[in-house]
């Protein structure tokens, strides 16, 4: 049986992340590198953790070879780059897994106030599923076009959906307090990212702005089936890898901790990457580290109706390219957790 | 003029640190530092940091030493500790900074359900001030017994005390999500602290029932006035100094990011240790590293009537000895800033 | 085919990563794990990390079921408590492999000198082989007690051994300054592994005496056929995995930086776990993080005759459980790789 | 009295380091601060942390103003742009204290090989004193024109010199393996100075070609009155201020630790900043962090005639604007340890 051949456009570190996470993977092959900034260099000079694991060189964009030779490609490239690629990739029949943030919202509208930057196909945009596949198995299979969730997005939607489409908590005063290892803002040169301005201390950022969202909330509010009211703050932290959100509801009447647990615990009972911790448990990003896991604790204050969501990822697995992955299996027909189920978080 | 001999109860982070203050005060000396593990050992071997400005020989505590010889006297020990050596020392007219929590909540019962421990001396509850000489000068300045107030409320309490006394923000739903550097825990030996258990991750910890939350509760209650509904969650990350606290509030109608802005500038004009930022520019812990002040940020989303509000002390010099000799200073009538107001924040 | 039945003596950082490994093995079963502080616990309860791949329960020690049920165990626990076990297990049949020091040195004398106990069972010392499969592989196979090198021995011998024997190197003036992260102090409480007392800073320790000095010697001086002359200093930086050896030769007359690249390229032509880094790149440990590999970089001033040899290794896998698994697999005839092979180290 | 005026030109680390030093000293004036980037800009905006000590707005550099206006100019700048600089404000008869490269090396040629750019003004280079006040106070005072040392050359030559010039030590085989943080290269954006790609790792860099090497090689000369033959490699370890030096020597016949220490304690017997540490104690960069220190622990291997000498500073203190700072004071005759003595280490 021949593998897949699956191109991969971009160089950054969830390109890097992906070439790991396929080095376990027997039915897919990285076939190419696209990049803008290391042409000609093999991508274990460039990563050389990689060595003995991949050595192709990464070339410029080539569509009509991405055409001609795989089934399927990851584009891990900044927002606004996604759209022109995509549009001609798909026409070609190349199924298309987008990192980026260009196929998530779906009310183009917001996407232009939120990126600054019209959105150049907005047909496509109805094609797109956004991809988690705990939530949206059936019609990722289905699709052609993966708008893979942004980090924060996944680490918020995942415990929230089911408890709003259960209807135990309530739609407004969600606060969703999230803290962010520094991959998160990928391998670009900014002052922000630099060692010293990151070490030994930590800030928030994007306060009342980020682009994260609007898309939690779509996803919410789709769960809901209600409009929700919520307050989304990321913080930077002196961690390379990893997102902790900790999310504060408001539970009904009557509503108590077991049964937000039992809520989530019966969503994803068959689901492998999603662990639901025991009670008095609450998540640390170290147990997930390098892994496809989303640790789930919960609390709460039932006599003054407040609880407490935690939730840990890895940033660049769960919360990109590990996702990634697992929604290409699906899209191929090729079982889910390929490349994943290995994956043991790494500790300490 | 002679100096004012003050004794140090402990040996942990927190007095190391008030020796680093006092080293540049030239009113004050460290006569002598109180140990149970380090007896008969120099401080400056236990901490080489301090080789060329202190180097006393740790000793068995000795309350008569201290009645003879002491004006004043530093307790940073575990709780239950201070309750029989304050009681003894306060008789003898000796002023005490307690930088424990014995003697910082005025209900007793509230006490003795956080700390799981009777209160062995509720009358002397009475003498104490709880010491944030920004809100409570000319109590501390009147008192000999100062109940130093803890890391997370002095970065809670500070901000929110004239918001809540302004009647701007509701006393509803106010949600405080801290993150702490790891000397927070002091120097004793827990799994927790090691190195390898912290670094490269972070985790919510004392999830609804933190001892800092009755604290903060009855402070906040008393500037508003009311009762306080709210919740309060710390996080550990990986530094050594400091403490971001992210507090969501709801605001009164037809308040203005602005207006929050000036009820804060207004109340703190004078505060030297007190810096309100600009607008669009929030705290980084970074900034006040090794310093006394404590940072605040203010956001607005005005529409939805919500408010983040972030500040960011160093935990060791404001949430803990900074502060302490902070109050001391005013206790003993000394220039308030002094040891304090040369503390440049060290960054990177 | 049924699974080698493996037992595990011990619960610090190295037991915690044979499971990791393990659990991408297919010929093996991890069958009890036995420890002192958390026996009844499950071992995901203490690592929450191995959740949905590991939930034995640990035991208190018990050498009868051992030597009932398993074929083989490695014994992760602080010198001195193994060679007891050890001469039981093995006069039971049960295959050794020893993570701790007490069958590494194959002179008593000098483990007592270094170990200051005496070894209890001088004769197994001549039954134990020292593990390192690159270098000792036909002799690991035909063992059944296997001495696992420490860690910084890995980091040193590997490099140096094929350039002593080839004698192009000199025997004098060898230093090794080495740099290792704090996990190689284990997960045991002492104020030096805390996160405050090592974060932001570099210390060097244990100069001129530690125990690993003599274990070098030993193996260097098997390969050079001749005494060695060698100094070596280890220091403690703020990461949890990895070490960094920096390694100063004199190199013999005439003798070129490819000379010393190209024996060490032959020697481990055939070597999966090590890479010899291209000229003028030197290795990093993020590099090999979470992975089996030691990485290897040289540099020569070949007019001075002085040559830097850096090795780069993750002290938890190459520098303890992996080489651990590597010597086991071939000790059972297992394919030396299984369980090693797969992992892709872990960057950023 | 009124202040001197000083200029500041440069705005990265040891330009902030710089403000936040003289904020502590009551005879020089912070006048101006030249920049690039950051025109028009006030410095508390771009470095918080400054706020309520400096609020200077940074300006293109002007050298009329400085002329007209100062005493007295420290440049914080890449090599290669003092040269001009100097040359015209030395004419004005204002004191220059070059933090950069450009001045240290006496000899133009071997400048131009490590620097790869000619010396423009090769005549200056004679009137400039190379600053470690510890060795050159006399000639520091009458100098109007100082070379501040490099970061790594401070750490090395301190200890070094005496035993040099006390002739106990060989001036062969002398190998520096130095350790540093990350803020050494300064607040360029650099991927080898972003966060995920120094966090939980070390590397050697720059080996047998760091532009320091020549710099030390130059001072031990100096001291040893002979050629010295040496190693210098660097490597940076993930933490943000300090360097660790560890300096391999071999002893002449019959010397002893005792001997190498005494030597040490006789030179810098009135030395403030100079701390020897006791037998049995190795430098921490804690120990120094945020202060003008350099501690040095001493080790022998009096059998084999090996010494090893381990310095701890911070980097950007006495191995950059603090040093600066001491020239400056003795250059202007103003009390040496004036912004620097009171400065304690922050621990942790």
């Amino acid at each position: 049986m021949g593998k897949y051949k699956v191109g991969i456009i971009g160089d950054g570190y969830t390109a890097a992340d992906l070439l790991r996470l396929m080095a376990g993977h027997d039915e897919l092959e990285a076939a190419f590198i696209f990049s803008v900034d290391n042409v000609g260099k093999r991508i274990d000079e460039v990563y050389p953790h990689l060595a003995h694991f991949c050595s192709i060189t990464c070339m410029a964009t080539d569509l009509e070879m991405i055409k001609k030779e795989c089934q399927a490609v990851f584009l891990a490239l900044p927002h606004g780059l996604s759209v022109p690629l995509v549009t001609e990739l798909h026409k070609a029949g190349v199924k298309c897994v987008d990192l980026g943030a260009d196929f998530r919202l779906k009310d183009p509208e917001v996407y232009e106030e939120y990126y600054e930057k019209r959105h150049e196909n907005r047909e496509l945009l109805g094609e797109a599923v956004y991809g988690i596949p705990e939530l949206n198995r059936e019609e990722i299979k289905k699709a052609s076009i993966i708008a893979n969730p942004g980090c924060f997005p996944t680490g918020s939607i995942i415990p929230l959906s089911p408890l709003l489409k259960a209807g135990i908590i309530k739609t407004e005063n969600i606060i969703i307090d999230a803290k962010t290892g520094v991959s998160g803002a990928g391998r670009g040169l900014k002052t922000g990212s630099l060692f010293c301005e990151v070490n030994e201390g930590v800030k928030a950022y994007g306060v009342g702005s980020h682009r994260h969202f609007p898309e939690i909330k779509q996803e919410l509010e789709k769960a809901a089936g209600s409009r929700v009211d919520m307050v989304f703050t990321p913080h930077l932290i002196p961690m390379s890898r990893g997102i902790l959100s900790t999310i504060y509801v408001e539970l009904k009447e009557g509503v108590k901790e077991e049964d937000m647990r039992q809520v989530l615990r019966e969503e994803y009972r068959d689901e492998f990457f999603v662990r639901i911790l025991p009670e008095g448990t609450m998540p640390h990003t170290k147990w997930v580290a390098g892994s496809n896991f989303i640790d789930i604790g919960i609390y709460a204050d039932e006599k003054r109706r407040k609880g407490i969501i935690v939730s840990a990822i890895d940033n660049l697995v769960k919360g990109a390219s590990g996702q990634a992955l697992q929604n290409l299996n699906l899209v191929l027909g090729i079982d889910e957790g390929k490349g994943l189920r290995n994956l043991v978080p790494l500790f300490p």
